[in-house]
């Protein structure tokens, strides 16, 4: 019979041991620990942990901006970097860009006179470079340049400058019944490219800019076409406007650095019923181991937003101040 | 020692429980008790079985159509008749809509001389309804009209009149590890008005056609305007662009009933690599319980998809052979 009975709290501490586990696993574990201790991490822990209790989960929306917010984006934004490699890859078969702005520029290094082209340059340099191909094209083109492209400064692959920090707030709101979403200027078939594996963030779940797109059948075969049109562009009023278009309903919890995440803060902030919301800015004040700017940066301006934190109640991060760490490894210059 | 022991019994049987509980539950249980026994009902187990098996839970994407795949849509589209309401109850503070087609023709219940405008026409009562206010408001507007409006053949809600045998079919699949989505022509915000409580199907999987949204701030206050402009039409060709637009990844599963989901259906199951996929058509040809309608009808027009359904391999199911019931409760006309 003893050993009849031992069978049997094996099988009673094996049973509990299953029910309880999803529930004691977490107690005691920081869940933050790239996040030095004061007040904008506890900040975001009493908010999660209200969250839990308060907001049902179908309702816990968390939406992120990406460059400057996931990750850096400086000397200039990584999709515009892939932009670039891509003109120069297929210059061979245009000669006469060689002579013609906005692609003369490009071909020739000149940033400077690139931007000096305006918006209508870029657009065209973004255009060139993103569509002419199928949607299937395009993952495999990007896929590659993921695989070989290094960034300037760190001379690193640009998915290993994501924010550790904000990985482990991605999955701590995920553990807490939050389903997070990308909501970037960032070209959405682009960011879809890397999201899932860099963020954890499925493609659904990614909203950006985006060119029009056209559905044909060609020897039999479906295929979709990336057209050089503009279809949508997910920054500033845009993004709000994108949260409605693809979520259809309001966050209650938005990250950005950005004057461009302004509208997004609001939206989700801002007179917006009962229960815990959240604001939360990146600030990048950390010359030596990322970027230093704000109001005065062409690329991720923070200015109007930073001013209307304090009011709002916006929580303010300073890279240098409140991140153990920036990135999940260490990259020197 | 025997109540000690007893209640380790217990202890041990509770865990057993907790644990296989989920595990267990299903087995033995026809998962869709309104479909009868037949080769239709056969090939959707024997597809989402080797799914669940063969196909990684993320990429387990599965669209519906709405309007004759998940509700009815006779003798008007039910989103149409709400416009038409709308365009009632707004009449009093147009008086010049009386002498003015397309509303006059609305306003005199003249469903023939509406048609008569055209595709013109029936934007103009679409946008006159559906814009104009912010999407908070359009919300407030359609819920009061959910619960008061009444199916003029059914005299019942419009939302009673959703399909059983489809209720069972997407509770099945999500079972099954499967994301369910709705990719229909009718109106996103229309559809995300009864979508989660219907379908369970949550907003953000909702993908519909849509008009231009701005935001604004007024008086320190975030709102989002509908407008009257026509954003994205998500019908036939459109229909494989708002999945890539707002899923970014193929479905391996298609339901439809009409010519408008034939590229839908092209794009989940033709030449898309490896793997189970499946593409089925609802056939409406139950006059007794429902409405029988096909190639000729203006509404629903199943014709081309049909054709080409045996090729394809796509599963045409018969509404009055394949279904025991076909809504929730029984409704007399």
């Amino acid at each position: 019979m003893k050993q009849g009975k031992s069978r049997w709290l094996v099988a009673a501490w094996f049973g509990i041991f299953m029910t309880l586990a999803p529930i004691a696993a977490p107690c005691g574990i920081d869940p933050l620990p790239s996040w030095n201790d004061g007040p904008n991490k506890k900040a975001i822990i009493q908010f999660a942990e209200r969250a839990e209790k308060e907001i049902p989960i179908g309702e816990r929306v968390a939406v992120f901006d990406n460059d400057g917010t996931l990750w850096s984006e400086q000397p200039i934004y990584f999709q515009f970097a892939f932009a670039l490699d891509r003109i120069k890859s297929l210059a061979k078969d245009h000669p006469e860009w060689n002579n013609q702005e906005p692609f003369k520029s490009v071909l020739s290094g000149d940033i400077k006179a690139l931007m000096a082209t305006g918006e209508k340059g870029v657009l065209e340099v973004v255009a060139a470079s993103h569509s002419g191909m199928t949607t299937d094209q395009f993952s495999q083109i990007l896929k590659e340049w993921l695989k070989t492209a290094r960034h300037p400064v760190f001379k690193v692959p640009y998915t290993d400058l994501v924010f550790q920090p904000m990985l482990e707030l991605l999955a701590y709101l995920r553990g807490k019944g939050f389903k997070t979403f990308i909501v970037s200027g960032g070209g959405v078939e682009f960011m879809r490219g890397f999201a899932e594996k860099s963020y954890g963030v499925p493609p659904e779940q990614v909203i950006g800019s985006s060119g029009k797109l056209e559905f044909e059948m060609k020897d039999g075969k479906p295929f979709i076409e990336k057209l050089p049109t503009v279809d949508f562009i997910d920054d500033k009023a845009g993004k709000p406007v994108g949260i409605q278009k693809f979520i259809g309903r309001r966050p209650v919890a938005a990250f950005g650095n950005s004057d461009g995440d302004l509208q997004m803060l609001q939206w989700t902030t801002v007179d917006h019923g009962s229960g815990p919301r959240i604001g939360l800015i990146v600030h990048h004040d950390d010359a030596a181991r990322e970027f230093a700017y704000d109001r005065d940066s062409p690329i991720g301006t923070l200015n109007k937003a930073w001013d209307e934190a304090g009011s709002r109640g916006w929580l303010v991060v300073s890279m240098k101040q409140d991140w153990k760490k920036i990135y999940p490894k260490v990259h020197k210059p």
